[in-house]
């Protein structure tokens, strides 16, 4: 994302510290008090301007949504839509993914969505990829148990290397699309990107992964008939 | 695959039992024997006309090939590319998959090739496609531990549904391309299909995948960190 110098961005944030909440690791292990109901919370990592996740949050009111974004210059765009739509199950984040723990108990988060995540293409770069090896570790340490992934991307290096990735952690496929805009899945909600992409004709790629059960190996059974 | 009546196929595999096995019932356990010598055993399951399983035992001539193919009219082809090849480390048998653990012993085969199986796209006969999980279950009989299959095709849908029942039954992803002539991959042999369908500009899709180590669950540590 090409990032624009916004001086007033900080500002405005910190206008606005019921949307955009600062210090969050004072919440951690008590996000149901911030939301006041103890409906599952999904998180966004890259929330970038936003669309998917207000999206996300008008639809399904009984889920709560937290949105992380790094750039003080593009959340901005995300908290005028939260602001303009009032959304009691939505907040934002301006912290760095890597905190993630500092933020949230293990278990407090049900599902985690990366879209159109930073392809790094260059191999020196695969620590950045926010599916390598030790990302999935950190989400392990905020998920429930069985915790869930929801990935998409048009980057197809990026989701070749993602499905890799998450089945060499251990994680289990549910759900693959290879041509999630010709595919029957019901209910997409487009980023700004995956707007722009796929109207270039781009296929976009999206699959959701499971961790597996902390139980799996009491039971291999079910694992391995 | 259209399957042409040939009538006289019969008598000409009954007139190479030392290409196309007869009863190979009697050789589970003692393929070495078969081949003299002790080289890793790969299969290919759905050989059709033979041209992959011919190149890749031409290609490596210390890995052992046995190329299975339930219809005659189709093996034929194969068993007269192998008579001109005169291939001491590849045979051919006419029998269905599904009886594979009669063939051979817990154990004795390496790597499993899948190459275009059928795509049963409809959902009442997913038990017929290759990669169903009662085939995973049929092949892990026959697999070292840890063995491997190999799998391509130009379905969309199948390689989607094989991905995630891959996944399920708890197999690891080591490889995957999305776009396999356009990728840096190395030493790829066509089907006589894949030429057809890469020639019309269709995408190959192609994955390997790893059957899980039986100690993985002494060793939880290594899976899920």
């Amino acid at each position: 994302m090409r990032l624009r110098n916004k001086p007033w961005a900080k500002d405005k944030i910190a206008a606005y510290p019921n949307y955009v909440i600062p210090n969050p690791e004072q919440y951690k292990g008590k996000w149901n008090e911030v939301f006041g109901n103890n409906h599952p919370i999904h998180i966004e990592i890259g929330t970038g301007k936003g669309q998917f996740i207000t999206g996300m949050a008008k639809a399904n009111p009984h889920i709560n949504y937290i949105g992380i974004e790094l750039y003080e210059s593009v959340i901005v765009s995300a908290l005028d839509k939260l602001i303009e739509n009032e959304l009691p199950n939505l907040r934002l984040l301006n912290v760095n993914a890597k905190d993630l723990p500092n933020f949230f108990a293990q278990g407090e988060v049900e599902r985690i969505y990366l879209n159109f995540s930073d392809p790094w293409p260059k191999k020196r770069h695969e620590k950045r990829r926010l599916t390598y090896q030790a990302f999935l570790e950190l989400y392990e340490q905020v998920l429930v148990d069985e915790g869930e992934i929801h990935f998409k991307t048009d980057n197809q290096g990026l989701f070749e290397y993602s499905l890799v990735s998450f089945s060499q952690y251990g994680l289990v496929l549910t759900y693959v699309s290879l041509d999630l805009h010709h595919s029957d899945f019901v209910g997409n909600i487009m980023t700004e990107y995956e707007e722009k992409f796929a109207a270039k004709g781009n296929r976009i790629y999206r699959c959701e992964v499971k961790y597996p059960s902390k139980k799996r190996c009491e039971n291999n059974e079910a694992v391995s008939p």
